[in-house]
């Protein structure tokens, strides 16, 4: 019975390796190639280490950790939708939810159950931790887009106003990260990594 | 004052980047290309939420998940030194000192001490959160090889009795995942991807 509990849980950790393969729009800072989301997530987790502070209320950084942890698996099924692909968000929660129900059904029961609240909590949004994960979900793209000369901004003509629509809610997670957001998209534009707001 | 804490840590933030550059042996189920640090410790801080059960001792999870994250930072300096790899052991631990002294250094100096300390703790092996991170790291790379057909097992003539040398350290951190351990290598020398022990 325990080996089989140990076997359903080592299947799940073998099903989910498939993230590794999932790419992103985003480039590594070396610039050789595209991010995947399972190094993204990780990279996602030690922001939360490292920037916990900055959320607008208190957090259970446990839970922020986790959700960073699995907020991508359902892109093994569900792909990743680029932020500013406003086509491929009409069908994306569907998708998700479909991969959600697969991908943490491998797991037994009751860890079913709790790492599937944990991306139900993410997707919600309601809960500080929920916000300060997205919030820096939200940052790391725009940190890596600008520390590369903005290519995944370039190649898709991405403009300020859009980047600041999209990101924005930063704010609700981490006030402190979003004026920063919002020195970097301003620098971008001077740089010409995106094309400037559309009012301007 | 505030901002320069923040860019310190944004600096950090893209440094540790690099990470997702450094190439270990293992390669992905995907069999596509060899695995990089960082995806790999995404891999070992889910596998904590999946298995935490089964450490020798109760585990504070969040101090093994933050350990699982920057457990390999050093690795961007000094790189990957493979298991397997006698001579690469020799020095591996002054060139990690050196890399740890500069990386963790690149935060302000209460994160540096809180994450040196838990780089530390890791590699003291003194603590059930540290032998249990570790044992997730030796049991990750054996499920990878194991199920991609073991091609680092074969590149290198690796033999049972190495592997189980190596690897039985996971018995100190987690006894059901050990006792898992060694049905795999069993089965991975009837399918010929590791060498029977030298003794048989």
């Amino acid at each position: 019975m325990t080996q089989d509990r140990l076997t359903r849980q080592i299947e799940f950790i073998m099903e989910v390796d498939k993230l590794k393969s999932v790419l992103r729009q985003t480039v590594i800072t070396s610039k050789e190639r595209n991010e995947n989301s399972a190094e993204h997530s990780w990279h996602l987790a030690l922001m939360a280490v490292v920037l916990a502070e900055y959320a607008n209320e208190p957090v259970d950084l446990l839970r922020v950790i986790k959700m960073a942890i699995v907020h991508d698996l359902v892109e093994i099924d569900a792909g990743d939708t680029f932020i500013y692909d406003e086509k491929g968000h009409e069908d994306k929660a569907e998708r998700e939810e479909r991969a959600a129900d697969r991908i943490f059904g491998l797991l037994p029961g009751q860890q079913e159950s709790e790492l599937r609240a944990l991306w139900d909590e993410y997707e919600a949004q309601e809960t500080p931790e929920a916000r300060f994960a997205m919030a820096l979900d939200r940052l790391n793209p725009m940190l890596l887009n600008y520390h590369t000369g903005g290519p995944a901004w370039k190649k898709h003509g991405i403009r300020a106003d859009q980047v600041v629509a999209r990101n924005q809610r930063i704010e609700r997670g981490a006030a402190p990260l979003w004026e920063y957001a919002r020195e970097i998209i301003r620098e971008a534009v001077d740089r010409g990594y995106l094309q400037p707001a559309r009012s301007e």
